[in-house]
């Protein structure tokens, strides 16, 4: 049994150095996760979120889609490690801290950079949906700030 | 002006800091970035990439979108922090080295883990799109090899 294990072990080994992966492909598939409602901690207004796919170490990189009804948006919020949102339907609304409000439509990719302060969301008579992309730095993706206020959000 | 150049500086480090960013939100518009074909060393058949975006230092993701013609797949290939597809329309293929071809359709989501050497493509008869999303690390984040047989393909 000694010898086996030593055996299997250098196997391992072997296959680690060559750059061969041990762990196999996974594929999730549509309609197996189940959507959740936004929080309303962390959201105004009607989203729902489907997850996509979780960081895998040493991958860090998580995703989701998001999809939010005429007037819901996020909250204020930064990323460790900025964002990336494709627009796969609809037509929203981007804001940084002290920026302009910028129109995002489907195909639209953004990009929100590290520390940015800033929300994201529909227009008030439009749905938008987007996948969101950040990464892990020292287990934290999102850092959650002060809801965006209808002042904010209507000027 | 020296001491306005002084107090900018300050300003800059405090923003730093205080974990504000300097850098703006990007929006790049649906349609301004050109599709390319997928280069003949590493595809086999039709392909469209179309680029989503690139990483942005502290970050090391990026994103394209990927179409493949009925026939069309990738060349053998392994990414050294792995990688997620998402199926955007179509049904395909995925193939990880010795395993078994798994059909892939619009909504499913696949992880190919670190070092896995895998092809991915569409089924004979339907197109395919992806959005794949993968990490750099040293500066790679993609390593090409033979291309995939029509034995291999067909099995």
């Amino acid at each position: 049994m000694r010898g086996l294990a030593a055996t299997l072990m250098s196997l391992c080994l072997l296959a680690a150095a060559s750059g061969e992966s041990s762990q196999a492909i996974t594929v999730t598939r549509s309609g197996s996760q189940p959507s959740r409602e936004g929080p309303s901690d962390n959201f105004t207004g009607s989203v729902r979120i489907d997850p996509l796919f979780n960081a895998t170490a040493p991958s860090r990189t998580s995703g989701g889609r998001v999809t939010f009804e005429p007037g819901a948006r996020t909250a204020w919020h930064t990323h460790p490690l900025g964002q990336m949102l494709i627009v796969t339907a609809g037509t929203g609304w981007v804001q940084e801290w002290g920026g302009p409000t910028q129109e995002i439509r489907e195909g639209d990719v953004v990009w929100i950079p590290p520390g940015q302060k800033h929300w994201h969301g529909a227009t008030p008579t439009s749905t938008m949906t987007h996948i969101a992309i950040q990464e892990f730095l020292d287990g934290k993706n999102v850092n959650w700030m002060e809801k965006v206020s209808d002042e904010q959000y209507r000027r």
